[in-house]
């Protein structure tokens, strides 16, 4: 029985991309949003999940890191990096100078800005709830002269033409995908870590201290990062990915000493480090 | 002549109630961008520019930070926490029970996402670029069983009637917006100081020893937060709000030194600290 895997959806989006280059055999099962995947999971509907968790150009998504610190108890297994790669696509009778409107995520018509300021001044920008959701509108419009921005499987699924491909402003545009499961990845080798952590109270070295054990262990951080705690503005919950794997003795080590300190700490799991030349 | 303040708009939206607050008198601008706000206060089509910056629930506004670090050279001369409530408004003869379709900006439906469950469990949610834009399209909608979520004066603007009230599921919803000006503002005793940094490479320490510039002279940090650089994955700009003015002794120091180790070091301004008693 192949794989079940559950992923932001609907098909068409950049996170589908990412669940088929995880799961090339796997079943998988579009889930309208970021905590409908993990339910999916938690509730057996599927082995594994697939979120996008953070954009070279965006950040964080902030939805998935939510989403890890309140509510699931799901670890992440692995990582993946993907190009994000826009197309412009249209009905196939339209022409590029008939374009009126452009339907897109509103993070998708921000990263196509210049492309978007250059060749259509003067069309109307619509959000959509997602890039394939715009595919769909413009195949369900009766605008003859509406146009998407998003993945060329979107095209390929709404029956549209791609018009211009890596429309993208910016080349350096990837995002990072992670697959959650019950449990994390054994040690490789090469690994991350990423957990959170937060202090009952606002004392001002209490991060500084936090960092130290593990600079002190000659740990390498590959991200600091802070979100709100939902209870008061100004207090912070920290997320920290680090290089190495939690069965590693430093970083147990240091870990446990943080521990200590926090009020809250919750390892979101470890996982291989993803290999730019897997790219 | 009355002081003209752009914001990031249109009318109706909870940043424009910002901007009222700040400048009760003003001559108030709406722009389509945050990025416009600041073109506008560079241009001098406006003297301040009224922008959010960080909400208890969501966050940080990303655009706001990558504008401050990479675009503006615009300082934080105030800042302001607004509550965020959220209103449910029709056209004046609709119902409650009517309601199909309620738009919304995807922030403020996911702010209510409890509330829309338990009301409207079969309403179809539609993306909107703004809460305004929201009320305005129920205003022109053809559908009369449309519904938007937004501000009580976007209701008042749009001729909607409030059916609810404070619909958003956490009470503690609250958003911090910052002035935007030529200037920061002189030192007050109770003052914030905002800054940015990074470093060339990617070695572990280098953000610990930054900390340990602050931690060192007992200097408070209200916020740590990174973004990524926007040239390669893993690169990060790290952003700080500390307790006290540029112009203090103490602080102005530990910048030197921080200024030292940085690659880049960009001081966003210090501001009277916002004190919850005017709010």
């Amino acid at each position: 029985m192949p794989e079940r895997v559950a992923y932001f959806g609907p098909a068409g989006t950049f996170t589908e991309e990412a669940a088929l280059r995880y799961a090339p055999q796997g079943e998988l099962v579009p889930c309208p949003t970021i905590a409908a995947v993990a339910a999916a999971v938690v509730a057996g509907e599927a082995q594994k999940g697939v979120v996008p968790i953070e954009n070279s150009l965006e950040g964080s998504v902030t939805d998935t890191l939510d989403l890890l610190i309140h509510q699931s108890n799901l670890f992440i297994q692995l990582e993946l990096v993907l190009p994000i790669v826009h197309c412009l696509m249209v009905r196939p009778a339209a022409a590029q100078k008939d374009i009126e409107v452009i339907y897109s995520h509103t993070q998708a018509l921000g990263q196509c800005r210049e492309y978007l300021e250059e060749h259509f001044p003067r069309a109307t920008l619509v959000a959509s709830l997602s890039t394939a959701a715009a595919a769909e509108q413009v195949r369900k419009s009766d605008h003859p002269t509406a146009a998407a921005i998003g993945t060329a499987r979107a095209a390929e699924l709404y029956g549209l033409s791609v018009l211009s491909r890596g429309i993208q402003d910016n080349p350096a545009n990837v995002t990072r995908f992670v697959v959650l499961a019950h449990t994390d990845h054994p040690p490789t080798g090469d690994d991350k870590t990423s957990l959170c952590f937060s202090f009952g109270n606002d004392r001002p070295g209490l991060l500084y201290a936090a960092l130290g054990e593990f600079a002190r262990r000659s740990i390498n951080l590959a991200k600091v990062e802070s979100r709100p705690t939902k209870q008061s503005l100004g207090e912070y919950i920290f997320l920290i990915d680090l290089h190495g794997h939690r069965d590693d003795p430093g970083i147990k080590e240091a870990i446990q000493m943080l521990r200590a300190q926090a009020s809250v700490l919750k390892i979101f799991g470890s996982y291989p480090r993803y290999a730019a030349s897997n790219g």
